[in-house]
């Protein structure tokens, strides 16, 4: 079944131990697209700016992307910029240009109406909203938010939070959202503002899903309503941005691909993002999710697999 | 088959946020021996003071733990205070009194010989190496350590590592003893140093072993030498004193239980370390591990297998 992804299509100058890229094809819908491309039809929404040109958006069409939904505006795209070199786990950002995507309001095209996954990637919660509403009859809706809008758009974020099947966020958000430090306690009280599952994601520590109780076919009688995938030790991390947007493409692709959402698919979900993560990190920008092979992802999943399976 | 553990018997004060606790039994050996007790028989060579008395030996022998190898000594035992009030994942301590550990020096009983499994917790590496070299027919070695000793005492650790099957350090020790930090290629550099598996405690985010190539079954034709078991997210950790400890009982024990040191031995055995761990910081100091059950055991090691396993 097809993804409509909304969030941001973007250029990173990114600078880690590992050295330097100026102005890579990045932002939360490319890395979401891309890794949700192995698995199920994605369609993107986004604004982009003159500086998008054809060979960009051949990355995308590449794996079979729809862009139709990707908007030109007059002037530059969005463009971010940070640093590792600091901290390898987290990223400074170094300087943010919004440019069009100040003024971007999102409209869904007629031919991607039918879409039956819908990814909110990490944008302001009022568009996030705005998307939702445009999107009345998808079947499951997942979303991503970030410690800038948990701090500065609470109420907005928490209309958005009622609309979500599944919240993917970070450890440090999580206990933002919550105002709680304990992981455990933090979830459940997430869980109680909408979201059906939460994913939080821990880097080099793998995720760990809660589920609201009844929740992707966890009966009530069942006690056990978390789950956690592993992340794999790699020998180098290049370039750590995107990995949570490629975890949840992934994730959602792979979910999107199975005819039905049982806990198994769940829990197999998170393991291909865990896989796609993986990969991502491997090179500068979205470099290594245009050139991964499904054998390769599937030798990978038998690899995640084998490092956390007693048998 | 029995395990001989030598270590530290000692007293403990403690104080995290659900409170504090005055000269409570503790100890790496006590929270290793109780831990390993509910899977095999369990031998323990310390020193302790005038105020360790029958009540505090009661609490191991009621665990059906063998206290011949505890000698006695004029003055106080090692008293420990510590604090989790600033940070809840790490011990800030607050004293340390070494009393009659400051003269230690291990004697094995000539009873506990035929102990084929060695435990050397976390003590000065030339403690250590004097017990190892009184024991030079076991058929496992386990130790830890901690950067104290890293530090300090980096050639006579190194003599020690040399001398190991597995160590078990935690997340920070293993950057700090390699020099460097990935995880991956430091745990690759610490297994160059001797040992034939390291074993890395993430705290709340479980464990990662590493395995040198043919080590535990495993041949060199596979690529796998990773394994990761999680952690239990938990509603509170009263106290996390001894985690590390109970883990390796939980883990040594299973492993001295199993009838030989396969792949899947070694893969179950971390999944019982972790669950001792997880019950061990549900209480104050030992507490919890005196009274747990073979039955709670049980019910909490197919919650991680659940928590962890598609299927």
């Amino acid at each position: 079944m097809a993804i409509l992804v909304v969030g941001s299509v973007a250029f990173d100058s990114i600078e880690t131990s590992h050295g330097r890229v100026e102005d890579c094809l990045g932002g939360a819908a490319t890395h979401f697209a891309l890794a949700a491309s192995y698995f199920t039809q994605v369609r993107v929404t986004a604004v982009v700016g003159e500086d998008f040109t054809g060979a960009h958006e051949d990355v995308l069409l590449r794996r079979g992307i729809d862009t139709q939904g990707i908007e030109r505006a007059a002037g530059r795209s969005f463009h971010w910029s940070g640093s590792y070199v600091q901290d390898p786990a987290e990223a400074q950002t170094l300087n943010t240009e919004l440019n069009v995507f100040e003024r971007f309001s999102p409209k869904i095209p007629v031919q991607y109406q039918d879409s039956e996954f819908l990814f909110l990637a990490n944008i302001d919660p009022v568009l996030q909203m705005q998307v939702r509403r445009q999107m009345p009859n998808v079947k499951l809706v997942c979303g991503d938010t970030m410690n800038y809008w948990i701090s500065s758009q609470r109420d907005n974020l928490a209309a958005v939070m009622k609309e979500l099947d599944v919240l993917t966020i970070n450890n440090s958000e999580v206990r933002m959202l919550a105002g709680e430090d304990v992981l455990l306690r933090a979830a459940r009280k997430v869980l109680a503002m909408g979201p059906k599952a939460l994913i939080v994601k821990h880097g080099e520590y793998g995720v760990t899903a809660f589920f609201n109780e009844s929740s992707f076919g966890h009966d009530s009688s069942r006690s056990q309503t978390i789950f956690r995938a592993p992340a794999l030790p790699l020998h180098e991390v290049v370039d750590p941005t995107g990995a949570g947007d490629s975890f949840a493409g992934g994730f959602y692709g792979y979910l999107a691909s199975q005819p039905a959402l049982t806990p198994l698919a769940f829990r197999t979900a998170m393991f291909y993002g865990s896989v796609m993560g993986s990969f991502a990190v491997e090179r500068f920008g979205t470099e290594r999710l245009q050139s991964v092979t499904q054998e390769e992802i599937e030798q990978r999943f038998a690899l995640f697999r084998e490092l956390s399976h007693l048998e």
